[in-house]
């Protein structure tokens, strides 16, 4: 997917199919979750500032367009990038496509605020964690 | 809540919520479906046009705005209404807040597209359901 | 039901029903705790054990018959009693009807281990909670 | 595993655990309908059984006993084999670990039966089914 560096996998469960036999809404906001795990783990390695207590983020706004459903034991392909870093705040845009195909079923964004995993209040975002996004990012003018 | 017809209530469960105690976004979807499937059903009452395969809907849109989180055995009001109809689509606004407050935990728009039960595909929204629609929101101008 | 002095309700989402538009094994689970959280809240009337951090419990075994599968819109009756009261274990029994009917979808029996809420280690169940249920459960010979 | 010939993999995920950071009690009986699935699939390579509307099967009975917790992020190794084919009923055990651990978090038995998928009603066991899982379960005496 052009101008994403990262993307992660899965397949469509039984349990998320609905009587319609397509993937239940509400199991995309888990793909997605799914895909801002991985890309922060194995994209950015970036385990040890939550392992730390150094960093966490909770939703502020979801956007997600609805294109294509998809099915049981689909194999999915979850790409996931930063798009925009603010003091406190910081946007993804994640896009899904079924494995080896370029149309999307399910665009998405998301914008995500940085807290204080003790409090759980905002803080601005770590040094380090926007610097491994710059650099990882290396398409995007932030 | 000013300007709406319909709520339904529900209670959070211990199933919900996530390791920070709070219910994991992706019920917000859920907590969506049940209060357009009520507003359809006890707000409406028109259970009889999805029973006689006249109409349904898909998802082609959704926003959501995440103010604060709904939390263990909480009582959530869910409110809904619809502020748009077009040819095929048409928008519902939703607000959840906890019983008896006013201060809302999510915010959200969806856009819905109807569609033929039977092919799934796209069809005009039957007349009788936009008379109907708009009978019962009588606060909005469509 | 015969010799069950608790019962709570509730609606199947559509979220919850599969492929085969009956609802989806693990979902049985789900309003298993339901049952068992408002039989000890509405029921026994001990949320001030949970509250206060005197009493809390795990699953240990569960076993599930299936009867006849609930529906989309299906409303539910879940009843709930304890049956034996061991040292650090309990067991509860449940069956799923639809409202008003007799006829079991599900029968289920669940053992619970009794814990301290602060270890999550096993902890003799309190005396005071042993004595509400059996004050409760007039009907059972522990 | 001593005796299993088929096992397959998966990470906890996020939206999977609780408020006592551990893998809610419902989501184990996802995590063994992706084991059977995948026994079926994988395994005893019968895709085409399914497509084909030959076969396809219910619970009947499910028996789990909770060992250990899992937790965030933990990858799991779900072990399946059949050990009992009847008629129109059949029996698998399941066993969950952590990946490279012996250790069962969860122990599982599950009385499936045999339905015509056209009907969903019981029908015998295809004698195809019948002699794949005889052949694949090498180790079992039927």
């Amino acid at each position: 997917m052009e101008g994403f560096q990262f993307k992660t996998q899965l397949k469509v469960r039984y349990s998320e199919i609905d009587g319609q036999k397509i993937v239940f809404n509400a199991h995309y906001m888990t793909y997605l979750d799914i895909a801002i795990s991985e890309y922060y783990s194995k994209g950015l390695q970036l385990d040890y500032v939550f392992a730390d207590g150094i960093f966490d983020f909770v939703l502020a706004k979801s956007t997600l367009e609805y294109k294509q459903p998809a099915r049981l034991n689909d194999v999915l392909d979850l790409w996931c990038r930063t798009v925009k870093i603010g003091r406190t705040s910081f946007v993804n845009e994640f896009v899904i496509t079924r494995t080896e195909e370029l149309d999307p079923l399910v665009k998405a964004e998301i914008i995500y605020v940085s807290i204080d995993p003790k409090t759980l209040k905002p803080q601005p975002m770590p040094e380090l964690v926007r610097n491994r996004i710059e650099q990882f990012e290396c398409d995007v003018d932030f």
